[in-house]
């Protein structure tokens, strides 16, 4: 198969769309993070890449918490705004329905049907932006995602960034189970 | 909308299923890994989640080099088996057809539609993983899935790991235009 090269660019498939809660000047605010993934299993972990402009950073900084909520499909509208516009001009507060936990500082968002409660950890600057990895405290869930006392990621459908397009999508059809289709 | 706790969980939606390349005792040898995302801009820059007894980590500790090789869809069985067995235990050098860029020691898949050739820049262990930073060098597209010489997501067809559930999914239908529909 014929590759070409493209330079050096930031492209993965699939990205989250995840809305990054942080409590900033004493109000909640809300920021979109396509980039950010689990970073450990012991102790359950979650790293967020932010650039080193932005006012959640601040928040996340002072407070020593923040916290990681996964959309659903129907939520883009709002997960695009807090990607487009900053805390420092737009007051985020009252997008959502914030909800706190056991670190008090994190504002969760009771609308998205998935959150991660986590207490800052490490910040590790990698030029443009700074790596946050996070020790998830707690997580919380939509009681109608559960399927049996399940998480049922069908009923969290998840809003998907695809960069480099540009676009939002749904999660599609579903291939085969992971963990056994490779055993053999 | 009520909320259960379910303790702290490594979960989030989506998760790729990137292949993580590396020179293992002389051989190339992936691993699949769902924790990876593009962790800055400014120089491009990626970040991986490895457990530390993994063979793969040895093979980038010592080489400071590795690829995140994004598989289509149609590779699943493929990704699942890099995923169940180690390289301690399996030959998977010749699974793929590997091929080389400017760093030289870092196995790239030629079958995966999109390539990321990294230098490791930092190792932060956090537990029972490694969070490894690396700068992405060098990206290669297979030459059908560009349109009109720009990436085509849907060409690419990514595969997609969906935690919890444990399966692998496609990406569904476009819902709408990234930086746009919350211009209001």
């Amino acid at each position: 198969m014929e590759k070409t090269t493209l330079g050096p660019q930031a492209l993965l498939y699939p990205m989250p769309a995840a809305l990054i809660g942080a409590q900033v000047d004493g109000k909640p605010n809300y920021m979109t993070a396509a980039w950010c993934a689990i970073a450990a299993l012991k102790p359950p972990s979650v790293a967020v890449a932010i650039r080193r402009s932005r006012y959640t950073l601040k928040g996340v900084r002072e407070q020593g918490t923040f916290s990681v909520n996964v959309p659903s499909s129907t939520m883009a509208k709002e997960a695009d705004y807090c990607g487009l516009y900053s805390g420092k001009n737009r007051d985020k507060s009252r997008l959502f329905t914030a909800f706190y936990g056991e670190l008090k500082t994190a504002p969760l968002i009771t609308e998205c049907p998935l959150n991660l409660e986590c207490k800052a950890i490490h910040f590790l600057d990698l030029g443009s932006h700074t790596l946050v990895a996070g020790e998830i405290m707690q997580t919380y869930i939509s009681g109608d995602c559960l399927t049996d006392g399940n998480v049922d990621p069908g009923r969290i459908d998840p809003l998907i960034f695809i960069s480099g397009a540009s676009k939002y999508h749904r999660l599609g059809d579903e291939i085969a189970p992971a963990f056994a289709i490779g055993k053999d």
